[in-house]
């Protein structure tokens, strides 16, 4: 997988965050996931298929952090991960492939999405199927976590 | 969501564990999914994208049916949710999915995949976020069940 792909997700992710919850996320260094444990409580994950390439993105949220951006994006705060927060996360993960479509589509890399769907549970696994390296990239801030995970084929 | 849309799957996923690992799924009622619970214990997703729509599938299986395709399909039963466990998943979620795509493709509907990602953990939940009503449709067998579900805009 090209680099030249991660950072379109990097940076829409903390458009995205910083615009609808005021929130700066501070990203950690990419690196190649080799494990399948998923870095948080509820995940949004999108799958993505063009000409040239096809592949999935998901982004992980600690429950905490999850929370907070529903207080934020929305006033209220639920004190678990119902089927509000879970929008939510599937919105955010809408809003941040749709972000670095648009970047990606500048530089002649166009792909469609899908619908998203997000998992959750304690300890979920989370396991990118293409024929590829893994990404992952954290980010954080006072609240907790995130992670997103790239593989393109 | 169109109800000619939930047959293609249902046959392709009978064909698939039928031709790869001698298993006759039963199948039981299709219906609505108003909750976020997956029916199981490993679940394989995967994006759809075509110029009419776009939506979500997946598949999840109880670990001792996984584990007993697993046998059948390898030779070889791990005791617990592997890595390989995980890769078996997520090629029948592409086998399913691409018998389905040929049999709505001979329907004048023609959408790509996008590659699937398979997660996994206790009690973990799952939620199409597509704009659509949701069709989960479960099977069984005697070594336990599985439950697909659908969703297209």
């Amino acid at each position: 997988m090209r680099a030249e792909f991660v950072n379109p997700f990097l940076i829409s992710l903390m458009n995205v965050l910083n615009t609808m919850a005021q929130l700066e996320l501070k990203p950690g260094a990419p690196r190649k996931k080799s494990d399948e444990l998923a870095r948080g409580d509820v995940s949004g994950l999108i799958g993505m298929v063009g000409p040239q390439t096809r592949g999935s993105f998901s982004i992980t949220f600690d429950k905490a952090l999850a929370l907070e951006v529903m207080r934020r994006m929305l006033g209220e705060a639920p004190s678990s991960i119902n089927e509000e927060v879970t929008d939510m996360v599937g919105e955010i993960t809408n809003m941040v492939t749709g972000g670095a479509k648009r970047i990606l589509g500048e530089k002649g890399y166009d792909f469609d999405m899908a619908t998203p769907v997000v998992v959750a549970g304690p300890n979920h696994t989370i396991a990118h199927k293409a024929d590829s390296t893994k990404i992952m990239m954290p980010f954080e801030c006072e609240y907790g976590k995130a992670t997103i995970e790239i593989c393109f084929e």
